[in-house]
């Protein structure tokens, strides 16, 4: 089977969930079978699949895959047990989270494989309902921009926030490529994104895909190229928002953040309602922050004629490696939700969502 | 011959000078013989030796080199050529200028070997002290701080300063290394520098061959580091400061400082006199930023058995790679040179340097 390009579909001849192994690109195209839990765990602690959204939709199918497995009687302990289990694979992005309370709260109340199916479908389809309303919404921002520039829009964003990250259009990007297919005239700036690399890899790998005109940068650049008034918005997605507005996304987001504001630039993040964390007051204390292992820092993978890892730095030395980091509410010009855009306050976000204060 | 562990050295048995081939590390110790002024031309562009103060002198042995081929009445205008041609090796780094503008006022002076030579060492000379002092003065910084500190001295340094840009000691590094010395705990988080990684490479090297305690990071993770508080100091080297006290260094100093001003850690540039640009006024606007190839950013070579090169980036992705970026002075807590410290303002230079103004 040739695998098609999406980040998830289900191939009814084998009966079987797969997903776009990302690890691979843009090297290779391949997939990965979600047969068992255990698969389900691995691709997410490997970031087979990665973006906050597609994670929350992969958690939800690891609890489908497990209603497969399970008798009525057992139900309640193993949507628990499995619950949690799954809940502890990466501890930043709450669409995770989010995404497994509604299958366990609807589970517990009906532990059925149909109740699982039709949960993760609702799933899907609210979130994707969401990523074209924020295409929408975005859009708008660029194309009030564009009216006044004679050149394209030149968009800095940071790590991959577009349809790898969730199932189709993406956060960050889907306002571009809506833009783009509205004929606006677009350029964007990728940070490359260490240390996965997910803007080297994914982003201008999707962008090249649409024929979106881009520049891949190293994450050193972009404040230099806000200082030379190259920037008009910078859009990042986000892994957690707090109800204050701090936002939890791809470690050097704040550096963005911090640059944006010392050069006027607007600066966006770009989100589904299912990344806010409305239990959460404070994003900047809160947030527990994912740190990984010290390999994705001393080596580098990559393409030569084969995939190949590199080491860069002497052996053995000791790393650090926080995968997120918190941009406080304060540096962020606005939210951007399927909702529309408002402000990273309190009162801006209790404005949209009245019931969830 | 054993290559030795120094940046630059004169080998009387061929009666040549060598270099350390930095590209190779920290993978392989080899060097490279300057023969001709194209060896130099090469080691230079090619980033063999790298670090502004070892820029700046191996510039010089190129003009020494080109008076050994040279008759006394052609001197004059091969003097003037084989500086034009040196100075555009590297745009940036202003202290091959100031290398090559005391080689060429001597030589057009007096245009023998013998004063090719003596000014060579003149400048060595005068380097090195500027580093030893430069040590001092930090140290005492490095050293007020561990009074109120029940734990080592946490500085993040971008790139590398240490002494493999140098001759010997460092700039930004010399101090922690003098304070290793004088039994005050330091420890070093380093930023890899993408895209050559100086720091994962190179500056990782040099505090593991010395025993400085230190942890690797990508260059997106100094702001996070800063907000958990976990930075005392910033100290970075320079590779041209204006006299208004703007600084180009690498490219992501700048983001770095940012940082530092958001969570009031003090952030220092450390540099001998020498990289003073005193013609111009502004660096913002008026210092010359090097942009260098596409490869550097669209591949990451490091080791994987043997020297490897592997592509990260789709292919023929565009690319901008600017090489440095300039820090506005508003953001420095202080300049560092062999005279002291003193703060980022034509009012402090002026104080240190009044012969300049």
């Amino acid at each position: 089977m040739k695998t098609p390009l999406q980040t998830f579909w289900f191939n009814a001849n084998d009966n079987t969930y797969y997903v776009l192994d990302q690890r691979a690109l843009p090297h290779e195209v391949i997939s990965m079978p979600l047969k068992s839990i255990s698969d389900v765990i691995y691709a997410i602690e490997e970031m087979v699949v990665r973006g906050a959204p597609l994670i929350g939709i992969t958690a939800a199918v690891g609890m489908l895959l497990i209603m497969q497995k399970t008798s009525l009687e057992n139900a309640p302990a193993v949507i628990e047990r499995t619950y949690s289990r799954l809940l502890a694979t990466r501890p930043t992005a709450i669409n995770l989270k989010w995404a497994l309370d509604e299958m366990r709260s609807l589970l517990l109340e009906n532990p059925s494989i149909g109740t699982a199916k039709k949960t993760l479908m609702e799933i899907i389809q609210l979130e994707t309902d969401a990523f074209r309303q924020i295409a929408s919404h975005g859009m708008e921002l660029i194309r009030q921009k564009q009216l006044h520039l004679a050149q394209p829009v030149q968009i800095l964003t940071h790590c991959n926030a577009g349809w790898l990250a969730c199932i189709k259009y993406g956060t960050a990007l889907a306002p571009i490529y809506r833009a783009h297919e509205e004929g606006i005239p677009v350029h964007v700036w990728i940070d490359e994104t260490r240390p996965l690399n997910q803007g080297a890899r994914l982003t201008a790998w999707e962008l090249k895909e649409r024929g979106i005109p881009h520049t891949l940068i190293v994450d050193n650049a972009g404040g230099h190229l806000m200082q030379k008034g190259l920037i008009d918005f910078v859009f990042v997605g986000a892994d957690r928002v707090s109800k204050n507005g701090d936002v939890a996304n791809k470690i050097g987001t704040y550096l963005k953040a911090l640059a944006a504001v010392d050069n006027q630039v607007p600066f966006y993040v770009v989100f589904p309602s299912s990344t806010f964390d409305w239990e959460i007051e404070n994003g900047m204390t809160e947030i527990p922050i994912e740190e990984r292992n010290a390999y994705e820092v001393t080596h580098v993978c990559g393409w030569d004629g084969k995939k190949t890892c590199v080491r860069i730095a002497p052996e053995d030395t000791p790393v650090a490696n926080p995968a997120f980091d918190i941009t406080p509410a304060k540096l962020i010009t606005g939210l951007l939700t399927e909702k529309g855009v408002f402000p990273a306050t309190s009162n801006g976000i209790q404005k949209m969502y009245p019931e969830k204060f």
